[in-house]
Parts: C-alpha cells; structure tokens; sequence
C-alpha cells in the first residue's frame, strides 16, 4: 500500500513536472531512514533512559499518590476544592521527599519531587511550586542566614504557607514597573510597605488564601526582613549593594524565576504526555464502523502521533535545559533563553491552560526575549544564513531536516535583523536615539516573525536534541526514538513549508514528498493494533492510577457500576 | 510608516528578484481597496443589519437575563451547579418566548429563542437544545397528531423535562450499527425495548437525569408511542413505510438533527463573539510598558482582529445557511453540506470546548460529508479547477481573494477525486466491488487532504458569503465590514499559502505581500484606540451584563470589593 502510494505520488509529480525530476525519490522507505523498528523494546528501559535522575524518589512518590486523598474528585465546589489542594500539599510535604534548601543544594531533587505533582494534579503542583519555589526558592537564594534559619524550617513543614507577591494589577510582564511603595523608617528602623493605587494591588497570587489580591495599608516591617544576599540597607538608611547597576540587581533578583519557568515547561509536558497516553490507548482499542480502530484512520494518527513525538522532543529538551541550569558554571543567558522558549512552547503546545501562558513570562514576551538573544548574537557573528543543500532529487533525511529547521531560524533572523538595521540606517543622520527608536519601530512591525523566530529556535533547537538522544540511546530504542525524531522534524518543516517553498529551499515535489514521508511514518508507527504508540507512551513511565480516565482503559465497562 | 514599510518591502523585494517584479505593487494602500472606513457607524444599525429576525424577543430574552438567578457563581460544585441550570431552564420556559411546535411552524422564531441562552450560559443553552430541539423537535417532526397532543403540552412547560437517546456507549459516529433492541411483542401490543450488550448502553445522553447512561431491561412500551410519521408497524406487527430503502428511512429519520447543528455553530460563534468583545475591551485599555495599548502591539492584533473577522463571516454563513434551510422548498443535500461545514468549523474555531467538537457529528467526521458531497458534484460536473490569474504584478482583490480561495477547493477535489479514480481504474478488471474497495482505500489515504478539502470549501463559501453582505449593508457598514471581510479572506489565504506556492499560484513577492497586507489591515482597523474594532464588537449587540468578565470593563476597579 505504502510503495502503491509512493508509485503513484511519483508518477502525478513526474507527470506535472517532468524536467525536475528525472530520476527523483524524493520518498525513501521509512526503513531506509530510521532502520527497522523493533516493536519489541522494554518501555520501563525507554522511562529509564528518559528519566535521568531520583527515579526511586519519583517511584515512591508516584506510589505514594495511590492514596484515597489523591483520587479525583469532579463534584466539589471551589471552595472545597481549594481545601482539599491544601490537604494534599499537607500530606505530600509530610513525606519529605525534599526539602526548601534543595532549592540550592540538590535542584534535581528539588524539581523532580515538585515534577510528579503535576502527573496528579496541576493545582497542587502550582500550590507546591509558589510555596517551595516562587517562596522558599527566593528566600534561599535572595536570602542570608538569619532568613534560613527563620523560615526553611517552617516551610519545610508547610506551617508557614508561602506566597509571592510581584505581579500588580496593572503590570505583568512590566516588573520593572510596579508601583508598591517600600519607605524606610530610620527612626524605627522599619521599612513602611504600601499600596497607593488600584493598580498597585498584588494580583493573581497564588497562595495568598482565598482572594488572589493583597493589599498593603503603610504595614510595618522590620529591616531585618529584607532578603539582603544582594542588596542591603543599613541601620541609618544607606542602600549598598555589590552589583552597580539597576539591570544587574534586576537579573539576579528575577534570575531565581527560572527554576519555576521548568517546573511549568515540565508541567506543560507533562500535562500533554497524559493526554496522549489517554488518547492513543483508546484509540488503539475503539472500533468505529465495524471493526476497524480510529488509530487506524490517517486523520487521528495526525492528530496523536506528531503529538506524542513533540511530548518526546519537548522532555529531551527540558533534560538538555537542566543540564546546562545545573552545571557547575551555568551560562545565565543560554539558561534564559532556552528556559524562556521551552516554557512558551510547552504551555502553548497544551492550548486548554490559558494561566501557563501567561505567568512566570507571557509567552508573547518569552518568544521575543529569545528572538532578541539570537539577533544580538547574529548582529555580532555577521554570518550569512546557510541554504540548505538540498538540491532536486535529494531525499530527506534527519541531516536535511535539522539544514532546514537551521535555515529557517537563520533566514528569520537575517530578515528582522536587515529592516531593524535598514531602519536606523535610514535615521541615524538625526542622531543615535533616533537610529535606535527606528530600530525598535523595525522590531515592532516584524513582531509577527518576531515569534515566528522564537518558534523556529526552539523546533531547531529540540529537533538537534532530539537527534543527539537518539544517537545516545540503547540499542533497542534506537529505531523508534529515531522514527519519533524523524515525525517531530517532518512534521515541522511540513508545517512551516510556506516559508520554505517561498525560499525556494523545498520544491514542489520536495513539498508533495514530505506530506507522503509524514502519513508514512504515522502509517508504520501506527501498525500493529498500535503496539509501539502503546509502548512509547508508557515509556513515559506514568502509572495507571494517575492517567485517570476511564476511557484509556476497557471502556466498554464504562458506567458499569452507574 | 505602512508606506514606509511598503517601500521597504518592495526595495528587498525588487533586490532580491528584480525581473519577476518589474513595476509591481502588490500591496495596494488598503483604502484603494475597502475604501476609507468612517468609525462614526452606529454600533445598533450594525446589529439590527446582522440579526435577521426576531429582534424584540432577542431584545426581550436579553434583558430578562439581568434577573439575578443567571449571576454567574463560580463557587458551586457539580451538583449544585446541575440543579441551577434546571431552576435556570425552568424560569426561562415560564417566560414562553417560543412553543415547542414553533420547530415546525416558525423554526427562526424556535431558534431565536435558543439562540440567546448560549449569551448566557452555554450549559443552560444546550440542556435548553436536548429538551426542545432533539426531544421536543423529533416528536414534532417524527410524531403525529396523538404524539403532539399528548407531549408538547408538558414539553413547553417542562413539566415533562426531555431527552434524546441515540448515541450508545460503542456507537457514536455509526448512528446505523446502535445494538439497542425494540422487538414487537404481537400478543400484548408493545414493543419491547432491550439493551443487550454493555457497548449499547445509552451513554453520554444529555438530560438523562444525574447520569449520562440510560440501560433497558425488557422495558414495554405500547405500540402508539411509536412516532409514526415516517414509519408504522400495524397492530398485526406489519411494517410500513413510505420510504422504500433503508438509507431514506435514515435520511428522513436524521434529517431532523440539522437544527441542533445550526444551534451549536451558533453557540460556537457566539461564545467567539463573546471571547473576542472581551479580548479587544481590555486590550484598548490596557497599558503595558508605559502608555502604550497592548490592541497597539501587532502579536496581539494578529491575535484578536481576524478572530473579529472570523465571527462576523461565520455570523453571515449561518444567516445564509437559515435562508436555504428555512426556504419553502428547501435542498436537502445543501443544507446538510453547509450545516454539517459550519458546526465543525465554528466548533474547531473555539479551541477549548471538547464536547462541542463531537455531538451531533464528530467534526473530522462532517468534515468528510462534506468532501464527499463536493466529490460526487465533481465526478458528475468534470469541470477543471481554474487557475487563478494573478499574474506576476496584479494586486490582490476581494475577487482574486475569492477566485484563490476556490482554486483550493478545487485543486483539492481534483487531487483527491484523481487519486481515488486511479486506483479504481487500476483494480476494474477485479471487478466492480475491487474497484470501489480501491476508491475507497485511496480516500482513506488521503483523508488529510479531504479535511483540507472542507475547510477549504467552508472558507471559500463563507467569504463569498461575506462579499455578498458586504454589498448588500447600509452604506455606513460598508468600510468597516469590507475591511473585515478583507482580513477573512486574506488571512486564509495566508494560512494555506504553503499550497498556493507549490501551485504558483502565488508568487514569492505575493506571499510576501499578503503577510504586509494583513499586517497594514490589523494596524488600519486598529487605529484610533480601537474605536473601530470596538464598535465593530458592539455591532454583536451583547448586552454588559452577559459578558460578564470583570477585565472587559474597568479593569483597575477589579478587587477592590474584596
């Protein structure tokens, strides 16, 4: 069937177009690409190889959640709901998996107690993760000793429930601009916090009790309070601090978020990896018309495969981000960049979550800080964007593919750079601040691409990592990692082919061949009743009793007991 | 600064290809082609000109929602929140606004007066279209006089609360493989109803009290409450009917379920309608970054702009769709492609509401009826699809829009039609049966295409819908409308410019100049601080009281009763 469509592919093309394609196979077999695959691999080896660390902490606790307290509960009202978040946070915390201070000392640890909340249950992971990142984080990190000792312990044991309270009503994305007043009172040695506008109410604030708002009247604070690691006042008033500028102070302040933006790029992740699961094991076990199952139809293995392949392609990516954040020496700006992108890919790959794309970086802001990274390096690096070398007649192959992902980001950012310095070209005769805002103004009418770019650094970027891990695999997951590498690139390029044909860097039939590759490859992963989907999803390791929905198990018993 | 853009674009475009562009220009000054658009349009003539019929007891409807049991109460659980929709429905009935008999007798009026309750509450809207619409409507249409007289009394008063079950646990989309038994019991004159097996369970049936699963156990019903319009069994247990095949019976059976389709495409737009008015109210207002808008920022208009223009060409497509429907003579077929085309599209359109995107036909599944209507048409016309002649140089037009956007429709049921006559051809010599099997095989194969293929008609049909309203508005709805049905049609364009390209039927220098015309439109009707974009939502005429976001009106007030 797959060789019939192939013929007939081929002779429609060289019917249409016959001077391009003598001897063109623009189509290889999936098997010349990605080898044989192997239905037969152990999904528990593909969890351990996925999972790099405290696999026994994410074991037990995972167990741990097999708990009635843990089991779903659609019939409560908010309020019950919010106590019943509260019970589980108790509880959890109870079990010690980790504590406050692993933050700093152990951050693997750390993130994988707070990862396997999110497999259970999102709110208790964002209540977990404001209480022991967004809070305990910042106060070991912005924190000295005194602040340790007075509050880990507290903490630690959930006594002291944490919030954080940076974002105001009228400024989100906009730090820099909050209005909250903090006045220090020498003669009492206490610093006056103060709300003085509508817009300066501490909004959204998870943990903040039962309304998302706080509201300071001149509340007294003593100066000891201050987290005063980079920044300090003394008993008379006087500001120190070791950094010199307002831009650093800001970095390193803010610089303790990412920790919190993996959690919910993990979350995001995760999130999708459960849904899949779901998915994919009903699909593989609902006839609809007879006796055919709906995995088998192209339209669902378009929907589900690709997906499941970007579940994969976004975890490696959160592995190789964590192996950068926790090297002894991090590069804090390789760190925001990737974390940024990660975390706006993930959250908008899950489109029901509006919260996720919008807090800790609005995904519009994310993408562009990324943009901007890679266009202050190209302005520096002068290098042109390669075209791709793929010339009529050549086949796709993960080498091509990863050319083609390269060149779009390249080619993004030699088109936003160009007008961006055409635009102050053309001003700078009325002086450098002009030369500058017409550059902004540049920036700002190619915002579209703008997010293109972030978008396109990040399918580059996790298609490269993603080939990487293939390549570091074991021997039995090699083949269907790489047939998943092969669908998550595919399936990129096929979805930007517009830019591509526009570049002349596909042709016609290289656009045709790579619709054909993509259905080919759903095709043979999809064979066999479905048997390796089934496998890769539970080579993501999540246990019956945390997927949760009756339909991904024998849903002809469904209601059975209604 | 759009000229400037302008000619910045056509400068990197005349460098990069200097012979294909030779005096082109194809970005016209968007004013060369809507004309200039006056935002002193009043906001009630817009809505008067778009609502069709029915306009005081929309009006009337409306304003009795202030009445406070249709508060919003986002406190309650499930149960709770399952007895307010009663006391909600129940309310509304007692306000008779419509009968149920006005299925039959005024359809526009039975649906106006549905259409409002998805303004408010879409669950109240769709407990509201079980009762009148699958119970009530199929009693009238499929019942008789003794059925009429014996249930719709009860059914407008709710004293008999209705529901509808079809659907079974193992049969959603194959309505005709249902299991559940109804054996005519001669001696006692009643049919026997029976539910077999587990997979004939009645599942997911709204209004089926607490839970959605309806079992039979030899449960007797006399042989009068047989709805017997179309089909009878005599008292002897002879079968009658005036439809002779299997398939007419099912036609004329399930004919009926097209009201609920037109309904819940309706809720689909409106709950649009509703996002979007309170998505550009808060981005007018919200400052980010200092004093500037964040509906200024071109990411956000490229977010909320055609979205706005989506609703509105969606809104006339279901005015078009009612005329054929509610014609004295209407065409069966038409009505069933345009609704079975509307409901997926509307439906898909708004992302986050699963349930939607199933009932009443899966949308993957309407989406193929309507290819398939589009394919058997073709087979019998063998008209050619008819390359645009948007030659090198000529600017894009509502009516080259229109002519792209057919082509693709066209192109589409070519390809599909082709590759499905192909392999019938290859296996006529194995028979007739082999033959079809092999069309058959070869639409499967290309079933991402055939989706392809009705969205690309929805698109086509529903800007040319919207051109038509467009010449047909008060003169003073003319600018504001034609730029909107501009963006319609320019941002699908757009979208599926991937095909357009690896047709030639747009040029590089088209494609770029597509994205620059879309992105001058957005910044054209966004101007002004969105007075435009306002006006043109108020023209939704949704009163403040059923939009019901607190960021929609004064955002900075928000908390400050907490």
């Amino acid at each position: 069937m797959a060789a019939q469509r192939r013929v007939a592919a081929l002779t429609r093309q060289l019917t249409s177009a016959p001077a391009e394609l003598e001897g063109f196979d623009p189509v290889p077999a999936v098997s010349d690409v990605v080898g044989e695959t192997d239905t037969a691999f152990d999904p528990r080896k593909l969890y351990e190889f996925i999972t790099r660390d405290n696999i026994q902490l994410r074991d037990a606790a995972m167990e741990f959640m097999q708990d009635d307290l843990y089991k779903p509960n659609y019939y409560q009202g908010l309020m019950d709901f919010r106590e019943q978040t509260l019970q589980r946070l108790q509880k959890f915390v109870d079990q010690r998996y980790f504590q406050t201070m692993d933050y700093l000392k152990n951050p693997r640890k750390f993130m994988a107690g707070l990862e396997v909340l999110a497999l259970c249950d999102y709110s208790l992971a964002i209540k977990a993760g404001v209480h022991f990142t967004l809070c305990g984080g910042t106060i070991c990190k912005l924190g000295t000793a005194k602040h340790h000792e007075k509050y880990l312990p507290g903490l630690d044991s959930l006594e002291l429930p944490g919030c954080f309270g940076m974002t105001e009503l009228g400024h989100g994305s906009n730090v820099l601009g909050i209005e909250t007043q903090a006045v220090f009172d020498k003669d009492t040695g206490e610093f006056v916090i103060h709300t003085p506008t509508d817009t300066a109410s501490k909004f959204w604030i998870g943990g903040s009790a039962q309304h998302g708002k706080i509201w300071f009247e001149h509340v007294r604070i003593p100066r000891d309070a201050l987290l005063n690691r980079f920044a300090d006042v003394a008993a008379d008033g006087t500001y120190s601090s070791p950094f010199p500028t307002v831009g650093q102070r800001f970095g390193v302040t803010v610089g303790g978020l990412t920790t919190g933006r993996m959690l919910i790029a993990g979350g995001g992740i995760d999130a999708s990896k459960i849904g899949v699961c779901i998915a994919i094991a009903y699909a593989c076990q609902r006839p609809q018309f007879g006796s055919r199952y709906i995995m088998e139809y192209l339209t669902h293995q378009r929907r589900l495969v690709p997906a499941l392949a970007t579940c994969y392609a976004m975890h490696f990516t959160l592995c190789a981000l964590k192996d950068i954040a926790f090297s002894p020496k991090p590069d804090a700006k390789a760190v925001h960049v990737l974390s940024s992108g990660l975390k706006a890919a993930a959250t908008w790959n899950r489109t029901d979550f509006d919260v996720d794309t919008t807090f800790e970086g609005d995904n519009t802001v994310l993408m562009q800080q990324v943009a901007k990274a890679l266009l202050e390096s190209a302005a520096k690096s002068k290098s042109k964007p390669q075209q791709p070398a793929l010339g009529p007649g050549q086949a796709l192959t993960p080498a091509s593919i990863q050319q083609l992902l390269q060149f779009r980001q390249d080619a993004l950012v030699a088109q936003i750079g160009g007008e961006m310095q055409q635009a102050s070209q053309a001003a700078a005769s009325t002086g450098g601040k002009a030369a500058a805002a017409a550059a902004n103004s540049a920036f700002d009418a190619n915002l579209d691409l703008v997010v293109a770019l972030g978008w396109a650094h990040m399918e580059a970027r996790s298609h490269q990592i993603f080939q990487d891990e293939v390549a570091q695999a074991p021997q039995q997951l090699q083949a269907p990692l790489r047939s998943l590498a092969l669908l998550f690139g595919l399936s990129r390029v096929e979805r930007n082919a517009a830019f591509y044909l526009s570049q002349n860097a596909l042709s016609r039939p290289h656009f045709q061949a790579v619709r054909l590759f993509v259905n080919e490859t759903l095709s043979r992963l999809s064979s066999n009743g479905g048997e390796t989907l089934l496998r890769l999803c539970a080579g993501f390791g999540i246990p019956d009793h945390l997927i949760q929905a009756p339909i991904a198990f024998d849903w002809r018993c469904i209601g059975r007991d209604l």
